[in-house]
């Protein structure tokens, strides 16, 4: 068949598929890769437009993913007088260094944030927030840094180690006991994998957080760079169920263990969103994601549902 | 010497210290069995006052032993004509019995508060919370309910098997996904290990999930007895410090595993209290706490100091 993708990359996608504790970056640069990889094998269009959506389906909640594809359509339309191999790998090397460029622009804001002797709260695992961690601690800045383990899969302890390795002062918790230190730490700083006009898209958790962030006056802020938007209409999927294995690994009758991964996190619940540009307010991130545009490549995943867990 | 407790005293109540997965009505109950056994043997007021202060001291948060043995050094006095073991014996039996009226009491106000169908979050093990949700499904009514893991030591997966063997639906979730749910529950059921003026204590975790709860106005209540009331400068300890190896059974260079069990939720996050008497709101629990007095066999341990737990 024509449009049937090539046995390797069909493979490179599945891992992407069950990549469980990669975060949204290292995805979006491994989708890249696979893009150049296919333009290099094929230089089909039909077959980037496919696995353009494919990697979207693979990981619907990662926004880096998704703006890496589609502002690659919108970059083929406009472009389509040159050869597609040429193309394609220009943008995506350059949108790969603009991630690294994003990174080290939210490290910057970070810094001018964030006071000597800072107690600072996170959650789970990013890379944006480690890499500003490391970077604040580079920076001659004493800061000391609250993990919870963040169940089921424990990447709070991932980062933990991190930080512990690079002679940051760490206090690990279950994840139940960090609302008792909220209100008294000086900042809680978390990342995210994708944020709309409901709210942020992040590892379950950040809801419970932000809220009693809220309610204690808390500055909780993200960081995240503007890839991480997504244009209305885009079909997140939050009750996208996990192995329930993750929690109990037998059987208990009349009990269902039900793992989700991901929470919504209403947007006026952060300080701040500390992005590649500047510390932008809810208000304006909204402001932004109403001009997004969705390429006609992805129509088909358009819906209109509303976007929080339903109690299933 | 006169004053030291007979040894299998001393190990009932270094048992009742290390027990760190039976509720409160348990714990209160073996701590009355061993003022019966110790009366028995001895006979010797001093030596019930100095069992009931290390009773205290072996569990401080448990406001059930405190209100054991704090009550039983005021029935004394007042009784003081009569036989010791006659009035110990007696008074420890009436307490356990007005025990299990009092879980009787509530599980009768409860039926009256829940409908039919509805769909209850609890938070870790509570035997009163169990209780009530077993007495609900026997009563016919059809419940479904969320449990947390309740992590570190997993009490939340005790209830679910509870539950779950008697037929009751259970949903089991890592204790960060239940805020993501919190909108959609037709009520919060949690129990309590002890009431002060300053808050509910209970298994950590309680705090977030009642501010949640108070953010998107789902119904939150503690199921408690007025025997869960502390008077005013009781001391109340909360950082006090579990085994870190519950959270990371190796160490990390830099990093302190950090093991609270407790948290304090202001009673004004509470929608009611599910007592003995009535539903009581947080002005009423208030109202009963500041007439309670503390006998002066445990005046040593008053305390002025603030509650909540300090950022270690």
């Amino acid at each position: 068949m024509k449009n049937q993708l090539p046995d390797n990359i069909k493979k490179d996608i599945k891992e992407i598929e069950n990549d469980n504790t990669s975060g949204s970056v290292e995805l979006a640069k491994k989708s890249a890769e696979i893009i150049i990889n296919l333009v290099n094998q094929t230089g089909d269009l039909e077959q980037i437009k496919k696995a353009s959506l494919s990697l979207v389906e693979a990981q619907p909640n990662m926004a880096s993913i998704f703006n890496l594809v589609n502002n690659l359509m919108f970059y083929i339309d406009k472009n389509k007088k040159q050869q597609l191999k040429k193309i394609v790998t220009n943008y995506c090397k350059n949108y790969l260094n603009n991630l690294e460029n994003f990174e080290k622009k939210i490290k910057d804001q970070a810094i001018n944030l964030i006071k000597n002797r800072a107690r600072i709260i996170t959650h789970s695992y990013s890379s944006t927030v480690l890499g500003t961690l490391l970077f604040l601690k580079e920076s001659k800045k004493e800061i000391s840094v609250i993990c919870t383990e963040s169940r089921p899969k424990n990447e709070g302890i991932k980062l933990a180690k991190e930080l512990g390795k690079n002679k940051i002062k760490v206090k690990l918790l279950v994840d139940s006991a960090i609302f008792s230190l909220i209100p008294y730490a000086d900042i809680i700083l978390i990342g995210g994998d994708a944020i709309t006009e409901n709210g942020l898209i992040n590892k379950i958790g950040t809801k419970g957080i932000a809220t009693v962030a809220q309610h204690y006056k808390t500055p909780i802020y993200a960081l995240c760079s503007t890839e991480k938007l997504l244009p209305k209409k885009y079909p997140i999927n939050l009750d996208h169920l996990k192995n329930p294995n993750e929690i109990i690994q037998y059987n208990i009758s009349n009990v269902t263990a039900v793992n989700y991964y991901f929470d919504l996190t209403p947007l006026d619940f952060f300080t701040g969103f500390i992005t590649e540009k500047e510390i932008l307010k809810p208000e304006e991130i909204k402001e932004i994601i109403i001009n997004l545009k969705i390429h006609d490549n992805f129509s088909d995943l358009l819906s209109d549902e509303d976007l929080d867990i339903p109690l299933i």
